[in-house]
């Protein structure tokens, strides 16, 4: 039955920086609801406000306490899927977020540690999605925006919590239409081809993610 | 009636270079036989040799007398279809074509002129493939390899007979399973919106293209 | 004796685009009368002008009647010395020029060929550079800006004339300061490497280029 | 006196990957010696090799008890001089060492934190060398291969003696000769350009950075 599955938390973000839309809002919620594995995804739009951000994540966290957490953004100017290995200490935006701010080496986590590594299984991931032609890789730097201070702020919650769920972050390319309008030589990829990409991820997270021993009577 | 409508040649190429697949002949037969406003496409994919491409194209012209001519080919590296605004009188290989012949600064056409200009409506295929989220550019160079001296030897074939066809050449970025089997970081695009793209483009070469006058009786 | 020493022109331009220097300018004044093989450098400044850029060459060539003639210009994003091989038919500016004309898809000479090949030793010079360590490869565009304009134009001239001094055009990539003012991620070159790999192309210029026979009494 | 001087490590590394040269170790051994504001260079070159490095470097600390700790490395493809932000605690190589040795996801110290962040001044540093018409910025990350793995154990081992040291890494682009050597389309930077930006960047360290106060009779 669905209502034993367990979840996978999606999350992608809404607009920011001038663009009118954002793929990993388009991918999230394209993939709310579907089948993966023995786990159901379930998926939110986070906003791009450093403040609120990770506020939102642990509202998602402790409603649907998910088996594990999958944050999805838009890295600009990537040609591929990129596998988040780690997320640091440090905000230091290029453009101000949603609420105007504009970090300028801040911590993510006032006395936090330097770093948190992804707790997904990437080599995993990034073999399957290789293996069904999607272009993809392990990324060493989720930069210094919202995307890491979510990764950042995520992972240290979990941790905090010696909370069991895994967590990690997925750097989208930009669509095609974000090109097109653009003008720039820069690359892209087809909204379909992410969703199925990110599909092919989550598959493996649910097949190698094996819930806590549960009791039963 | 179909057969009153006059052709669209539109040509792909084979795998070389160690590929296994050409996504150019992939586009071409994907629209094979596809109308496109008062014409319909004719594709054919051509050999990646030095010698035999030009007359390939020469028996596929005479064959089809074409309204317009669309050479595709793919340019590893390049992020958004490309309209090639020029073929220059040089042959000047990186890499053997398929016959094993590396070309080393050679003329496409003994004593023909520096280059030519595509005849095709460059600036609205751009604006139609831009206004439907399609990246494009127009490019300045098709580079010095088949794709070009295919470009320069049907320019050249056309311009000694006045032939009226419009002819021209667009370069396709690498698929994405490319990509992903390659492991490099390159831009992709899905073979299905090249697809898209190139019957944009189409459309407005069969809109602002009018046959020779007919004599009717 | 110097007085009997052949020209070979070199000219820069001026700033441009926001820019406030140019290494074409700086590498074309630092190469002024020096002696290369059996030649002396000339050279000068052009104005990045749609309609004065040619019409300064045409009175340059008058006045020095140069064995040889290498532009030069700058080429933001290029990480190598650029020997170009050709010069093509088309106006088409990103940005104005310093007339403020925004040249879109108009011709540089109207009724001209479609190009002309730089009829300097590109092989030999690119030889000759990557011999002595420098940076560099044979470039098949030179833009629709100034630059290429200006090879056009110099090579138009030069043929309708019958006139025998070879000529072509050579980009440089921006100099480190402009790459430190401008907060970009871009190649640069180091200005005396640019003098030194100029200073080079022009020892083989001189080196394979032979004057017209000389009546001697 | 130059006894008195506090020293300030700088490390490059030898020739790794088929390169024949590494500039980081040209620089290194240019700026050995040098005096900058109160302190002196102590420069040497570490090897290739995932078990020798770090001995090495704590060797070097341990002799000459810096007030500062720079490592040098190449980093191909980088357009600028890059000041690390951070090292994590990943090795994952993409080339093997000069042990021959290939990692694929081990740590650099086995139960150590995910990452450190450097503990240079890196934004004074970055104001520095821009002010100075140096390309630079400051990177996110130092790969997961010796580079990495020698600024992450500095910082380990630095940390585990709550070692006043300050320590961190900066990535040199390819040389001019590698670039022309290699035939490729990428970025380089001229070793004295490196050399006055190292300079440039300890100048910093060196003001910055005041000596645990010294008992004096």
């Amino acid at each position: 039955m669905n209502s034993s599955r367990r979840v996978i938390l999606v999350t992608g973000f809404e607009p920011f920086a001038g663009h009118v839309v954002n793929p990993s809002a388009e991918v999230a919620k394209a993939l709310d609801g579907r089948v993966v594995g023995s786990a159901v995804v379930r998926s939110a739009v986070l906003p791009v406000h450093h403040a609120e951000a990770i506020p939102a994540v642990i509202r998602l966290v402790e409603e649907s306490d998910p088996l594990a957490i999958v944050h999805l953004g838009l890295a600009g100017g990537r040609a591929r899927i990129a596998l988040e290995r780690v997320a640091v200490n440090v905000m230091d935006f290029e453009t101000p977020d949603n609420a105007g701010h504009l970090a300028q080496g801040e911590s993510c986590v006032t006395g936090g540690p330097a770093a948190y590594l992804a707790t997904l299984p990437l080599d995993a991931m990034l073999a399957a999605l290789l293996a069904e032609g999607v272009p993809a890789y392990v990324s060493n730097t989720a930069g210094t925006y919202l995307c890491n201070l979510t990764m950042y702020g995520t992972l240290d919650w979990l941790a905090a919590r010696n909370h069991p769920a895994r967590a990690g972050f997925v750097h989208l390319p930009l669509s095609p239409p974000m090109v097109a309008a653009s003008g720039l030589d820069q690359p892209s990829m087809d909204v379909g081809l992410m969703v199925r990409g990110v599909e092919i991820a989550l598959s493996v997270v649910a097949r190698t993610t094996f819930p806590p021993k549960e009791v039963r009577p």
